[in-house]
């Protein structure tokens, strides 16, 4: 059986990437007054620098706003003006305040899955955002315990489900990054349902699951996570039949 | 009786202000080449632009450092170049790579502690950079549990103590900031060992303790912890007796 149920936040609770997109376009119009982006190298390096720098700044919309400002002035060889700049930080704070916005449907799914099963929010990234997020999506209060974890890799999870003494075949986690949500915790033993978002960050796309993963369903919105996790459960309960 | 003693990182387990202060040095030198940075104006301006940020940003170097290229390019009218707001960056970057480096004798204090008592780290910051100094730190095992925060509020605390279902008079903060680590738990009704460090950021200092507050003890080093938890724990049975 299905004793505890995850629920990652950005793009499965609230809309999140389109933000970070968005500030991504305007990135590229402000660069592109002084270098040609029509090519891919600027997305190449904007991509790769933030990747570089993952490890020492973590995710969010700083360490996004910082690698924009080096990107910017590497591929300018510093000719970028100031006030330029300005309007990159400005690009990161404007995602650290946009408004909360929840996918059409999920606060319904949300409390359906809440009446079967204790459910947890484990969520990626800064912490002042996410507790700001989490505090503006009224969900809170559903949820068992919050999580908010630098990295969601099978340490995280085996970290989370110790806390709650539990073994990773009684684990389900709902989100949408393949490579976050779904793949550490089919590794362990756990279970996944994935609900693609309409855009993916290309760091996210990168994830070594089979495409007929036996231990994961795939929705299209939040109305089918109910359903899906009730199947779940069952095929849980079957294997531990079995076993 | 004391059930559970709460240690602070930054500046009581290890060195950290030291780095943002050096950072801040070399942020007046770059600026000193734009700007007369000789009077309090850069140094009150940096201040207030950082402490707008804060509730955007939360604590941290990426914060710092978002803030110190936004001051840069306001207090010099954009006329700032490319090379010194990279050279900006690069500022907040060497403090989330500094070594984690103990203060002299915390180990064996922390020891001391965690032989009597059940113990917690409650650190405030970026999630990613304190989760590195956590590891590095080597201490991470003595830990019953290590809470990284956005803010050490009241009701921060509350809600760590209710998680060991536990009574604030049940509980001991040791840490070097009066605002975070003493204040709102003694506000509480808990108990705090105060351990100056030798620099405190203007921010921090604020607090509204009596000077004469008796739910707190002073220490000059780490070596003096273990004695002023031992006699807090002797004040806080005198209480429960008499209560």
């Amino acid at each position: 059986m299905l004793e505890l149920i995850g629920f990652d936040g950005d793009d499965t609770l609230w809309h999140s990437e389109g933000y970070y997109q968005a500030a991504g376009t305007q990135f590229r119009e402000i660069l592109g007054r002084y270098v040609d982006v029509s090519d891919r190298h600027v997305q190449d390096s904007m991509l790769a620098t933030e990747r570089r720098n993952l490890a020492l700044f973590g995710y969010g919309a700083k360490g996004m706003a910082l690698s924009m400002v080096e990107t910017a002035i590497a591929l300018t060889d510093a000719r970028i003006e100031a006030h330029d700049i300005h309007r990159i930080v400005q690009l990161g704070k404007a995602v650290l305040e946009h408004p909360v916005e929840l996918l059409p449907g999920i606060r319904a799914a949300v409390e359906a899955v809440a009446a079967e099963h204790a459910i947890v929010l484990i969520t990626k990234g800064d912490l002042a955002h996410q507790e700001k997020k989490v505090a503006q999506s009224g969900l809170a209060d559903l949820f068992r315990r919050i999580e908010i974890v630098s990295e969601k890799s099978e340490a995280t999870y085996r970290r989370v489900l110790g806390e709650f003494d539990l073994a990773p075949a009684q684990f389900a986690m709902v989100g949408n990054s393949l490579r976050s949500d779904i793949e550490p915790v089919v590794r362990l033993g756990g279970w996944g349902v994935h609900m693609p978002y309409h855009v993916t960050w290309a760091h996210e796309l990168e994830n070594g699951l089979d495409h007929a993963e036996p231990r994961m369903l795939a929705v299209e919105a939040p109305v089918g996570i109910p359903a899906a996790v009730a199947q779940l459960c069952r095929q849980a309960a079957a294997v531990a039949v079995a076993g």
